[in-house]
């Protein structure tokens, strides 16, 4: 039997999104709603899941997936998310997870980084990479009723 | 009553920690102890934990504290460990609890990143900041027996 080989290398994207929308972003289910999703677009399997509320109406939620996990923490009041998504494999396309769940918050701009995790020259001395931009939404930005 | 202001500005290290001890960072229990120890010398309150085992041998936690996450991912055959310690609010010393985890693991050198994230000039659209270095570790290192 060939041994198991679990690539050490990872995309980790940082994302600021405003403008999003706070009936979305301060409501607990959601939130979990969009981030199970999220996964399931990625093509990444669930492990396991933990959201909370915290005051005033903020919600911080993880989903652990294989080697790597998404995180959430979201201010309604400011229309802000702090949004993670750290794949690692081939299997997995965390890029259409970021814009999927970017959109589903109904953010009208974001700033992203892009981070190439446990990268090295063979020595087994690991270091990342990252790249940064700023991504506009057409139909996203806060509701007005 | 004065309304509570949650500040969106937080403080998220990237961490590659290399050379770390396989029999710490394999171990389930030791990851957690150590990932909780970290949020209590950041000064945080955790609000959830979540560990699972990944073939062949890594390890996958997340901690949720306040506002934010400590979490971490390793891979023992390659003394590798992936550490992210995500913190919010000026009560908090999230350095301190990357200092004590990456020791913890027994890890020689890391390469870091810290990231302010929720940064604004006041038109609530947020972007993120970062610096990146290197640290070494004297008592650090893969033991061998």
């Amino acid at each position: 039997m060939a041994k198991e080989i679990h690539e050490t290398i990872g995309h980790h994207y940082i994302v600021e999104a405003s403008g999003c929308d706070p009936k979305i972003i301060g409501n607990i289910e959601k939130v979990q709603q969009i981030l199970v999703k999220a996964a399931d677009i990625a093509g990444a399997q669930v492990w396991s899941i933990s959201f909370n509320r915290f005051p005033p109406q903020g919600v911080s939620g993880v989903v652990v997936i294989s080697e790597s996990h998404i995180s959430t923490h979201t201010w309604p009041e400011f229309g802000y998310v702090a949004l993670d998504i750290y794949t690692c494999g081939k299997s997995v396309d965390p890029e259409k997870a970021v814009v999927f769940a970017v959109e589903a918050f109904g953010s009208s701009t974001s700033h992203i980084t892009e981070i190439t995790r446990g990268l090295d020259e063979g020595d087994m001395i690991y270091y990342h990479s990252f790249i940064t931009w700023e991504e506009r939404f057409k139909n996203g930005g806060q509701k007005k009723d």
